[in-house]
């Protein structure tokens, strides 16, 4: 019996993730595809074979044809949305962030618990990539010795004209926060926010570079530079008190011409994160199956941490000053 | 409406395609697993949700609940059972060799022209991995000007105990063979095999260096070491007039330790061709579809081609010079 | 007519200093090998052909028959005797730090402004490291458009049984320092640091992370990690607007075994920076030779700086917090 | 008391050489440049400050104020030259080939032995560099078990006007042919020579494609392709039973810029040897000083196997077919 999937929010994570659901996914049927805009959610429907369109996303997760939903609308939908499928009892893969703020991801815990079982998973898919699983491994299995920091570097090639360095530390970074916070096994404790000066923190952009402090000791390092110019280029480092595991993008080849060796950078993050997009929606469609979550994926709680570091990382940025992160504890429905 | 596929053996090669059309394939089904060995259709079925086993792949093909068949049983059974699929109508994914004999691989070839249509894609998979489709690329647009060489390299980690230098080029080399072809775009004209002196021929795994001209003119160098230790590794570059381009295989991740910057190499092919593959069988999986074959992939041709070649390479190794290949004219069917 | 160096200390940089002077420079003799130990300035003498051994050094700048002064000596009598070379008139290559304060930097540069020419190089021999000059010679090419950011990673396989965080930051940061700010060619305004948590500052060989802040507004992170186990390794990227380049340490070969394809680190700093060393000593002996300073290597300015440096990050580690660096205002001379 | 060089020659190789003897080599002094070309030899004096130039070797190897002789004239002078320098008792350094055949090797040879010592380092610089020195380290160590096969690569940018295939097999090859051997520890016993078809062997710059067997059982495969077009670029890879070590050309930055990422290549072969060239050098002047040869350096035997190679290698390719290689007995005194 194949599991049928409503799709909310049919821009270009939706589409992807719509591809994923028909190509990819055996046991997962694209019920129906919902965007505002009728025409986007028509075409990516055409495109994957989804049997129907809507534009109504409350109506949709109402919809007794409906098992399972994920939600790729604007950021700002995805904590009403996630409530409402829980609501409604049914499984939610959510787009990162969980919720534009981190009391908005406490709304959606409450939810949940609520009701008593899982019904979101997050959509950091970074956790299901292979390069962080390997750099996770080591460190389990003891090479590494006791992690001491981490280096992590997001590149891309430009920034849309509105980004701000407020929007890389609430809207790239949390990718960073919750993969090294899944690597290491700990929370964060501080934040500190650094940025060239002469580069405005309100102009399109902007780079910072993030030193955070960790409840195991560790120290995590971010540069978030969405305008890098010459790629999209995700790189990652852990170093222990033994060795240390440096992420490879794989590459495929390398052109030999004119003076130069070259490997070649995409232009955005698809390529390199393809697979992981894969792995992370079939450990949805398992949990949908079994109600089980994955133990690999991001939930509420995740989601949470995620918002509360970037919250903490807007005001280290304003004040010029290391930020303490507070958390709440963790509630029991999450241990 | 899904293609129901019957897959015939279930070896290693055979579950690892149970998994590719239960796992990765939305709208085929894996309706039956035949083997000889009644026990390892059972093992199979059961962790990939087959429907039914059996013994009989005649029987099987004939079923009328069976619209595709995948060949991953026995070498010296890939061309009755081929024929066997083009007599009832239904296309065949085969793995290689297509047949043990180009006189073989002929017969197939009659038959699928007899039919009138094309039945079989041969599962010469390389075609379908990024590296090699990169490498074509960059001849085909022109950045490498006009190709003058390749070299290629097979090595596996240790070889059955009967590997035979004849068995490297009847059974490893052949997709070096078609690969560097489907790159080229170029037949062979003559093979010479090399074999490093005091490692018997006749030995367990020993390895041979081939060099090939093709009609084109270049020169393709095959290293097929199957006993080669250190990791399952197949490199391959291609040198034009103007550049050069190289195989990198991917690699996730590298580890510091001791002294050493290490990467890691799979102790099989697994790794490596996952991913072709599964490109692999979803371009059979829209063949059978559309009844139009990949344009990709290798077809029946294709497969003798590798068989006169093999069977020229044997030569060249037991009379020790170089040999030509002698092809058939391509059938108006293949063109 | 050969320039008599005398050289200053033989310990391991000493012996070091004069494998280059014998067996790298010619047109330069080595005059006498002074230390306060006679067996080891013998031992040196003796491998390296000096003609004559010295145990007090002030007496060794006083001869006649020595025209220059290499420096090697422990690090608290860089300052007195390089102000004693400049006395006798005698050119100086002195081993970083050029003094033990910033204080008595000045004190050097006071006496070479009043002496009226140019005495004294310092030995931060990374300006001379091939990696550095291709990565300012990108940044001044205009390859990377304006600097953003350097990233920049010392590790050591383990350090001295009595090396602190302090130490991190004022002996083994100055090559940062300097490198980064002759890359950038900026001076620094603002250190931050901060150490993994309980990793005690006090203890044996703690790691550090730094950030500065430059004039020119770019960033420069430093990790120094005198513990790191796996080998000796310095890594430094410079970030531009355009592009951004990272040093390739040299290596040699590449050793496939066991499934693991392994590049060696060197245990000690020797082999990466032996040919900078050898550079730099040329530089010198041109310096020597036609009174001219090099115009890459570090002279008292430089040394200055980087005292200033390491006293305001030992204050922001001690303190928790962003220390301002405050230098005086270049002299005349040394503009 | 300094050893007193003579250079022969002032080409490309000969500046190079003088460049070395008189910046890198403290114990000799370029007593004389001697070059057909008058101008030529001043301007080579100049930039190295000798003492003298000349223009009738023979003349110099003669006067009493030389010591030892450093041949990078014309090819076809290095017999008759090394011939006269031993005649008159000074050691030689005569850069490859040590003849323009093997006939004129023996003459050399018998020279050498009549006189009773060595008195010739032949030029094969590569024996030098790091790369093949940790590949012969590694198998002489035992980490690749026993030698199997070793694979070459020497592509030049660009070939000379009147360069043919054949000349790429007796110019080109002979490193190859000297370093594999040096490598293996073994000589060759057949060579077979492939050229792409339609790349005519007298036309400019033909790349080739050698297969040599060693008496050892040993494949030594050679590609010499000298209008590369895209760098200088020389690889090599040994690969024994048990694992494979790959020469690293090094490299000491990478540019990330445009969706590249980008290491350079040099224009010609000086660079990547540099420091072999300087290696190779110091131990002809230690030779000189001690009368005791370098273990690693080539001497008139070497030179001879090499030219012995390079006569088959002619005939394979002129008659499409494996050559043996036929070598007199290693003379008694080279045992």
């Amino acid at each position: 019996m194949s599991i049928r999937i409503a799709l909310l929010g049919a821009g270009i994570m939706g589409a992807d993730h719509a591809r994923i659901v028909s190509g990819d996914l055996p046991g997962a049927t694209l019920q129906v595809v919902c965007d505002a805009f009728p025409e986007r959610a028509k075409a990516v429907a055409d495109e994957c074979g989804a049997a129907d369109v809507a534009a109504d996303p409350m109506a949709v997760i109402a919809r007794r044809d409906v098992d399972a939903v994920l939600i790729a609308s604007p950021d700002e939908t995805h904590a009403p949305l996630s409530i409402a499928a829980i609501a409604a009892g049914k499984p939610v893969l959510c787009e990162k962030p969980l919720a534009q703020s981190s009391a908005d991801c406490l709304a959606v815990m409450e939810a949940e618990a609520k009701a008593g079982r899982f019904f979101v998973q997050v959509g950091f898919m970074r956790r299901f990539d292979q390069s962080y699983a390997e750099m996770k491994a080591a460190l389990d299995g003891g090479e590494l010795g006791q992690a001491i920091m981490m280096h992590n570097f997001h590149r891309n090639v430009e920034a849309p004209a509105n980004f701000t360095g407020q929007m890389a530390i609430t809207n790239s970074a949390p990718h960073e926060y919750d993969v090294a916070r899944f690597v290491l096994g700990s929370d964060y404790r501080s934040i500190s926010v650094f940025q060239p000066a002469g580069v405005d923190g309100s102009q399109t952009g902007a780079p910072v570079f993030m030193v955070l402090e960790t409840n195991g000791g560790q120290l995590v390092n971010i540069e978030i530079n969405n305008n890098a110019a010459y790629g999209y280029d995700v790189r990652s480092e852990l170093v222990g008190k033994k060795g240390a595991i440096s992420m490879n993008a794989p590459v495929y080849s390398r052109l030999d011409v004119a003076l130069q060796s070259v490997e070649r950078y995409a232009p955005d993050w698809r390529p390199r994160f393809a697979e992981a997009y894969r792995r992370q929606n079939k450990a949805f469609l398992k949990f949908v199956e079994t109600g089980v979550p994955s133990p690999i994926a991001s939930n509420c709680w995740d989601g949470y941490c995620a918002a509360v570091v970037a919250e903490a990382g807007v005001r280290a940025l304003a004040e010029g000053r290391k930020v303490p992160i507070e958390m709440i504890g963790k509630p029991a429905f999450y241990r």
